[in-house]
């Protein structure tokens, strides 16, 4: 098995859904795996002076909508866009932080689950209740995970991540680093594919 | 013949060069004609509130160049990123409105000339003498464009075409329109082949 490869991406990031229903298979067809990195855009993009597409000049949030759902047609994924958007998810980020601890086949159940939920199912994954009950369906003990979520370990885990990604230069999201050459956009899904099957070009 | 697609760009670029590589011959084989439409990013941006990439935030600035010239391997393009960049292109914008209005093929060759010129020979295509070289190079009268490049409705034309891109919520570059589809972006090529295969999806 080669080097891992680094996915981050921010759970509320609509690029970072698309690539991350098409990132773990293609990794393992090149025998690699995948370290998901959720992180806090609105942390990077305050660092970076940026905002999320849909907070820019109007016509580029109109047109940011639409390719979204057109990008998502395109690659045969579903979406519909989340009514409330953008929103915070740091309780999604930290669950995942603790049971990527514990199990991590099941926290990247859990991780697609959130994505699934929020930007096919419009439901509103910023609330910690909905996190729990997402986690529930996927026989996680409530309590548990609850308490997890909110600890200061999760937390500083969380921020760490941020400031790891805040160091590597990443600006946005998603971000994939393989052996050290970044990728930034879910449209960089062709080079990802002829650098994996090549190591290069 | 189906109605063209536009293909609004900058002289000045990365992506709309690659883009002005692979556009004429995709839209050709599904029976389209594109209209070259250059316009001045500048203003574009400070009526948007953006900025080019090279000039924001570092990180982002260092990728994009390392994008630029990855994305031009993966495409097959020639590509080096230039030493005065971004660079002003009014002039050659002007050249080719004045060209188009007399030989569209010949206006179209000299626009490939102009973006290699800078992108793959890293020549200063700002300078209105770089201009009038490379028109001439294509066997182009060098008084007459001189004079049809400054002339008054060379100045209002672009000028309209600059008001037009910012009425349609043109808001970077490249930018195509495909029976009111619009693609932002290089990357879009794939999506852009589909669309024009199956007239949506």
């Amino acid at each position: 098995m080669k080097e891992a490869i680094d996915f981050w991406f921010d759970f509320s990031s609509p690029y970072s859904y698309l690539l991350s229903e098409k990132i773990d298979d293609l990794a393992a067809r090149h025998d690699r795996q995948v370290r998901w990195h959720p992180i806090l855009l609105g942390i990077v993009f305050k660092a970076t002076g940026s905002a999320p597409l849909t907070l820019q000049f109007p016509p580029k949030a109109t047109y940011s909508i639409l390719d979204f759902q057109r990008s998502a047609r395109y690659m045969g994924i579903p979406y519909r866009h989340p009514d409330k958007f953008p929103l915070a998810t740091q309780h999604a980020a930290r669950a995942y932080y603790w049971l990527d601890g514990r199990d991590g086949a099941l926290a990247r159940r859990f991780g697609h689950a959130v994505f699934r939920a929020l930007f096919a199912e419009n439901r509103d994954v910023s609330a910690p209740e909905t996190v729990l009950e997402l986690a529930a369906s996927l026989g996680i003990e409530r309590t548990e995970l609850e308490a997890g979520m909110q600890s200061e370990p999760m937390k500083a885990r969380l921020k760490e991540e941020v400031e790891t990604a805040l160091r590597l230069g990443i600006f946005g999201a998603p971000y994939v680093v393989i052996d050290g050459e970044p990728f930034f956009g879910a449209d960089r899904l062709p080079q990802i594919e002829q650098w994996l099957a090549t190591g290069g070009f």
